[in-house]
């Protein structure tokens, strides 16, 4: 593109880097910030150096935090006893927004990924072994992804939890609510089939 | 949402004021650039308020520039007897890349929309009039989109120019290159048939 202007150029280059955005829209987005306030503008800049200087991660479960322990693992409201393990800050986002969950979770980081160069060693899973030698944890849920990252990391953080007397399970697989059976892949519908679930006055 | 951290819900409510981004695009947005170093994301966060802080409009065709008269106002090599009138920077960019062009441009600033509140007043037009009447241009191109905004303006320009000894003309409409008939809209393809081009060797 022929940018008329240096820093333009420059400040298009910038967004350009995120990902899902190239150089059209980023130049929408710059030419919209052109177009606003310098307060506005300072803001938006200033929140994101400020988060980026200032964010803690929680000393506990890893999750994106304004303190040293985050609300969750801080509040006794809590089962202490239960750990969510999940991939990222995101998805503890999207537990919490169900209401359906009263533990605490353990933010890995990712996933195991060998063609990203990513390995055990680049995720908190040492804390998280350190966390259920320590505390009373009882039980541990694992609510990844379900891909082969999500599986292997699944496979490798069962074969590390053996040791230890602990209830572990992972999230149900199976077909969405509103999901039309037509339109679901076979892996899907084949597993939901074998692992199907009994109704309670049902014979066993 | 349920946000674990303040300074992350303020960056994700930042990035979300943008057009065309909603809360989990922000959101992905915001923790990529969490993953990045923190040179990165001052980078990031200084371009955008050095841009705001420190652009330039040209003081003639008032396009986005880093001096107070644009390279292309400034050029020799450049007619300067031919204007083409634009919405904004993005036109300029986008004539330029067609290396058909070698006038100057008078960039409006927007379209004149009563319904977003955008009258007359609020765009570079008298001081395209000025612009006319003081230097020795012979020639005006409308190069703006093809909306009821584009055509409002085109009018009210052209009663404005009336006065004036000029060739006044508007980019040409029709069938875009490439373009197969079946699904073009029934106004271009009638406008396009009324508006049609004589060969130069056929009966005139």
């Amino acid at each position: 593109m022929n940018f008329s202007s240096k820093l333009l150029e420059t400040a298009v280059a910038e967004f350009a880097k995120l990902p899902g955005i190239g150089q059209k829209t980023a130049l929408r987005l710059v030419l919209n910030l052109l177009n606003q306030d310098k307060e506005e503008v300072e803001r938006f800049a200033g929140s994101i150096s400020k988060l980026r200087n200032e964010v803690q991660f929680c000393g506990v479960c890893h999750n994106i935090s304004d303190a040293a322990l985050c609300e969750i693992c801080a509040s006794p409201k809590r089962n202490h006893q239960l750990i969510c393990v999940v991939e990222d800050t995101r998805d503890v986002m999207a537990i919490e927004n169900t209401s359906q969950y009263n533990g605490l979770y353990h933010v890995l980081g990712g996933l195991i990924s060998p063609m990203d160069g990513i390995g055990p060693g680049d995720l908190k899973i040492s804390s998280l072994v350190e966390r259920i030698k320590n505390t009373d944890v009882n039980e541990v849920i694992f609510a990844v992804s379900a891909t082969m990252e999500g599986d292997t990391t699944i496979f490798y953080l069962h074969k590390k939890l053996k040791e230890f007397t602990l209830k572990i399970s992972t999230i149900a697989r199976g077909i969405a609510f509103g999901g039309e059976l037509e339109y679901v892949d076979e892996i899907t519908l084949g597993r939901s089939i074998a692992t199907r679930v009994l109704y309670e006055n049902s014979l066993r």
